[in-house]
Formats: structure tokens, sequence, C-alpha cells
């Protein structure tokens, strides 16, 4: 007998028939002998209705009033759910936010978790009832609903994993498990059976949106064996664990394209001590947040040119921000180029590993593709490109790193 | 300054427009200076879209259970009522069943309200902050939420207001007040400035659909003065109040037709003790309330016709209830007819006044409509009569009791 918590996405709890389908699905774990607690998101879009409902009483809604209202798509799914399962003959109750508690920081609509209650939902278990908790939602030290902001369910699951010190963490989605690549770009992309938390969390941080970040953070600190798996199909989804030495290990688990890079270049800027705060300070204080640098050594005239890129729906504000500022950072011109697109190579293995990023620069130079900037990080390089060669990149390196399965999506692969 | 609770009903929430509405008119209050709580029902038709995902997921589903979904609702209009007032410059916050607490039996989506903990929101109305309350919805002894029925936040409004000692509980809803009768039917009826509770109850009982009938009874026993009034107008609405013996008073204040009872004859009973009882003790083991009943005289052969009322949707229940039953009761035949309809007349100046029911018949003999049952209360005068003649015989009592004002609602009597 194990003890699983399951967690089911908007896309799942869109309607009685999928709640229905989902029910099943839990029946299944309780058959076969396990204890099972269940997080729910709001139906598909419930939240978005209710956060425009906010929106219309006013632009600037009261975050705690938000929470009050947006907290009760949870809550209907999670009575749903409950309600659900007994039809099935399957012991059944709903424990809200408020009543466990989830307990959180006051910082309404991006509340943090800081404690989840067991006792009673242990109890309830141990009975034989399936807990089913609303996802997103908790509780203030004085009493008032919380939300965890957009995504949040993924990380009351882990959270509430961690606390019953479950044997796993089950997120349940729409799509069956995390891939080397874009299925959708690469016929070829192999559905991984493991991954480790690190890996995982550099792959939500370049782009792919299968797991919250914060949700992937709290399960590796908390050491919870997270599960992806899809709602729709029973193939087996992935296990995203702590590194383990046995494993066998490629050197690369992914290849992500992030197309929300925009390119800025300021020409000329004085090479002197003080001036990447010159221009980094504002950008800060304008709470843009650049991602790749770039400083090229300094040209006869003492002077240097210096390349960053921000999210592309900040470069006008950035452009605004450092044009403000030219007087002060003394630049001769700025260029900018939202065209862009940043390339990730992702895996534990490279920290053992040299030669992981002249592979890529290879790869890349053997089909005429321009690097216009890189970083890199233990596990992961990442290089500036323009973004019509983003398909054609994307497979080159899925190739050069040995990562291409036969076409489709039955193979998998343990790395 | 005066303490007030405002009811809103679900027409007057339907959407951020009319919330806004809902919102000015709560700011008039709060600028003349009162202190004031609002209890606020769920947007018109979400009720019912709750209702109805739960049937989906079960037929049978559990009450308590249903309570988690169908409460959201409630809960949605408080938080955005709140943001509304606050985007006005109005101080507001939200206080949820669980959160005052609203204490309730355990009897789940039927519960009754128990006590109302104040502490928290007094401080907060004193500080100068709008109180926003869901209606319908308490929290049992052991920490689950309840709703309390159908139109059950009238009863939260006046037990709020109960708690809190305020001075007047504002049930603002879509009529501008307690009509002396249908005004569709006769365009003469008056709106009345003042009603006592007990004939509220006794036109609630009746079929009048303005108040819930548990929140008359509550606010009788409370002494909470109610005013009905409308969201969509500036009319001064219905003052429900203790009956005092300085109030001009008319012998009646309304005449009310209810279109929900059938009758059942049962031909030849057995003229014996007892008979009653083998009656009307099967329809009540099968939960059918009985109303009108009427007993001839025995006949020759030492029997006797049974006559009564069943609520029109339950008579193929009484039917099958009273064939099965019709051995051990002994009648001959069973006779229905589900085309009458209830007429009364209802005014606690009968009680010191003769003649009231007479002038009741020999108005409607007058007409020529014939009398299939009569009951009587200390306050109340009902006749069961053929549905055909409805209008007629309302049109031609609210006459003969010279409730007749001018055509049209401007009208109001002080009675």
């Amino acid at each position: 007998m194990a003890r699983i918590v399951m967690k089911f996405g908007g896309t799942s709890m869109a309607g009685s028939e999928r709640i229905r389908a989902v029910a099943v699905r839990i029946k299944r774990e309780v058959d076969a002998g396990h204890q099972v607690a269940v997080v729910v998101s709001a139906m598909a879009g419930t939240t978005d209705q209710l956060v425009g409902y906010c929106r219309e009483a006013s632009p600037l809604a009261d975050p705690a009033e938000y929470d009050v209202v947006v907290a009760a798509g949870e809550q209907i799914t999670s009575g749903l759910l409950a309600i659900t399962l007994q039809s099935l003959g399957v012991s059944a109750r709903s424990w809200l936010g408020w009543q466990l508690p989830i307990r959180t920081t006051a910082a309404h609509s991006v509340a943090r978790i800081e404690d989840v209650g067991t006792a009673a939902i242990l109890d309830s278990m141990a009975a034989g009832a399936v807990a089913v908790v609303p996802g997103f939602q908790g509780l203030t030290a004085d009493g008032r609903l919380t939300t965890l902001g957009r995504g949040g369910s993924d990380t009351s699951a882990v959270a509430l994993a961690a606390a019953l010190k479950a044997d796993r963490c089950d997120i349940y989605t729409d799509v069956d498990g995390v891939y080397t690549t874009d299925p959708r770009i690469v016929p070829r992309a192999r559905k991984l059976q493991r991954i480790t938390y690190e890996e995982m969390l550099e792959l939500a941080s370049v782009g792919a949106k299968v797991l919250q970040t914060r949700s992937v953070e709290l399960a590796m600190k908390e050491k919870v064996v997270v599960q992806v798996l899809s709602s729709f199909s029973d193939a087996p989804g992935t296990l995203v664990v702590d590194e383990d030495d046995e494993m066998e290990r490629e050197l690369i688990v992914g290849v992500v394209a992030d197309r929300n890079e925009a390119k800025v270049t300021l020409v000329r800027v004085p090479d002197k001590p003080g001036v990447v705060a010159g221009i980094f300070g504002p950008l800060a204080d304008a709470n843009i947040n650049v991602d790749m640098i770039v400083q090229n050594i300094a040209k006869d005239e003492g002077t240097t040119d210096v390349t960053f890129t921000v999210p592309r729906s900040q470069l006008p504000a950035s452009i605004d921000v450092l044009e403000k500022a030219q007087g002060a950072i003394g630049f001769a011109q700025l260029l900018h180029d939202d065209t862009v697109v940043k390339i990730s190579v992702v895996g534990v293995g490279m920290k053992s590993h040299a030669g992981v990023a002249a592979t890529m620069f290879r790869a890349l130079a053997s089909r005429g593709i321009n690097i216009q900037a890189i970083t890199t990080s233990e596990i992961k390089v990442s290089v500036l490109i323009p973004q019509d060669y983003v398909e054609l990149a994307v497979r080159v390196l899925h190739t050069a790193y040995g990562l291409d399965g036969p076409i489709g999506t039955d193979a998998e692969t343990d790395i």
C-alpha cells in the first residue's frame, strides 16, 4: 500500500464527463489498495472568468478580495469530484484550504505555502476516504483566503505530498510526460522516463511549460517524487526525481527553444569601471529581467559594445529606460532585435563531461546558423540565434546529442 | 447614525454593472453616516448552474459536498461587491460564513442558523468598513460548510440584523414592496407602507413570494424591522413590523391566489372513529402536506365524503398512496381535480371584526363563483374555487374589502 497525491489540471476537470473520467482513474488507485489525496484545479476557463469579473469590478482589485473570488473555482471542482467519487462507490470528502488548513504568507494572489495541516486528513484517509483538496488556495495567519498565483495547483499538490510524506505525487495534465524536445518540431522527440529536479528546473526556466517552476523547487527541497502523466491516456509518464549515481546518464535530456527573448545592443559604450552598473541598474529599477549578457572586448578608441536580452514583452519599456539614461551611460547607438530565439540544451550529465558546448557550436555552424550570444550554467548551455532557424537548430541539436528516437511518441528512454 | 443590514438578491447582483449600482446605493447609506453590513445572493443563474453540476455528478449528491459547491456562488459576489465598493472609495471587506462564523445545524442543504458571530465584524464596521457577507451559507459545529436552502439569503440577512442589533434590515429585491394583491391581475392594487409580521407570514404561506417564510418568522421572533424595497427604483418600500395598537388598521391587507393546490375527494368513506387517521396517516408518512380538509355530514347509509387539498405536484403520489390504502380506508371512489385555486384574504384587523368571511362569501356568490372548501385562521380566510375564476375572484374581493387604489403603482397606503 502506498500513499499517493494525484493532481488534476483545469482541462481534466472541465465538465461532468471529464470529472467522471478523473474519478474512474482515482478509483483504480483506491482499488489497488492505496491511500489517495487529490488536488484539483478549477474547470478550464472558470479562473479566467472570475479574474475577468474582478477586473470589471476594478482594474486595481484588492488582492485579498480577488482571492475570495477566484478561490471559488477550485472549491466548486472539489465538491463535484467528491460527489462523483461517491457515485462510483468510493468514500470521499473535500477539504478546503481553510479547513486543513493550508497556511500561506499574506501576499494575496501570489502567496507562498508555509505549512499544511494534515492531522484531520490523515485520519480520514486512514479510514479509507479519498481526500479532495482544492489547489491554488490557502489561508493567512489572520484567517483570510489566499491564492498562490496562476499554476499554483502544482505547488499545492507537491506541498500536500510533502506534508503527507506521500510515496508519489502524480501530476495529471494534458501532455503525457516530459519530452526531449517539442514533438511538434521534432517528430523523433522521445518521452523521458526520468529526469532530475535540476534538469526539470532548467527546462521550466527556459520555457517548457509542463510543471510550474515553484512546484519543482519545492519537490527538490522536500524530495517529493513527482510523476508527470496524461489525464487522457494510460501511457506511463515521466518521473522527476533526485539525481541518482546509479542511473545510466546521457549528456543531454532536452533541447528547448524560448521565443520570448529580445536582443538589445548598446554601441560604443565607454569602457570604464561602473558602466555595466549604469546600464543594468536602471533596467532592474524598472523590474526588467536581463538574461544573456555579452560584453565585447574593448575597441581601440576605448569603447565597447554591450549586448543583452530582455523579455520580448518588455522591449519597449527597456528602450524607453535606456534612452532616458543615454546621457549617463554614454552609448552612441541603441540597436534592438525581437526576431531572435534562445536555444538551450540541458542535462546533469554535462557536469562530468567536457565538449558539450563545443558539440553545440559545431552542429549549429555546420548548418550556417550564426550564434549571437552564449550563456552557460552547470547543467545548461544556451545560445541566441535568429528565429528563422529555430526548428532547424532544434532538430540539428536533437540529432547531435543522440536524442532521436523512432518517429512517433511511443518510444521512451530511461536516461 | 443607524446600523443597517442591506440584502441584495440574485437579480440585483447579476453582472458587474448591477453590482456597481448596488455599491452606489450602499455608498449613499455610508455617506449618510450609517454603519452598514450587506448580505448578498449569488448572481442570478449561478446557483442553478452549480446545482446542475451537482445533479450531473450524481442525482443523489452528498448534501455536505453539494453545499461546498453551491456556497461558492455567494462567495464570488461577496468578493466582487467588496472590490466594487473599494473602487468607489468606500472601505469594505468580505466576511465569509465560516469567517464570522454563521453557525448552523448540520442539516446540509436545509440548515438552520443557530448563532452569528459578530465580534470581528462589529470592530470592522465601527472602524468604518462596510461588511459584505454571503447569504445562504454557514458552518457546522465540526467545521463544514452548509447552505440554508433556496431563498435562504433573506434569512441570513435577518439573522445578521438580529445579531448586530441593527436598526433596520432592508431587503432589496426585484419588486418594490408588498402589494394588496398581484398588480398584474388588479391594476388598482396598492403598495402597502406597513404590514405586520403575522400578515406577512400568512401572505408568504399562501403564495406571495416576496420574502422567504423563515426569514419573516425569524424577524418576528427577534423583532427585526424589515423593509422590502426595489434595487431598481428609489420608491419607498414596505415595512414589516410588529403589530402596533396605534396603527389605523384596515380589515384586510391582501388578497392572494395560490395555484399550487389540487383537490382530492374520497367518496363514501365509512363514518366511524379512526377513519380520518386512516386517510391522513399514510399521506403524512409519504411527506405529503394536506391543507384544506372538509368532511361532510354523514349520509343515511353511514358513510361520508372527505375532501382535502394537497400540493399540485404531489397529486400523483397522493393518488398512489390512497389507492394502495383503499382497502384499509374503505372508500368507494377517489375523485381528483387539479383545476382549483385557493384564494385567501389576510389581515390582523379581522381579529376584532366579525363579518370578514361573510363579506367574502357574499362577494363571490354575487358573481356566481362556487366555493368548494373553506379554511380559516385568526387572521386569514381561504376558499377553494375553480381556477377559471381566479382573476375575477381576486378583483371582486379586492374591491369588496375597499383595497382598490387609483390605477398604477404610485399610490400607497399606511394601514
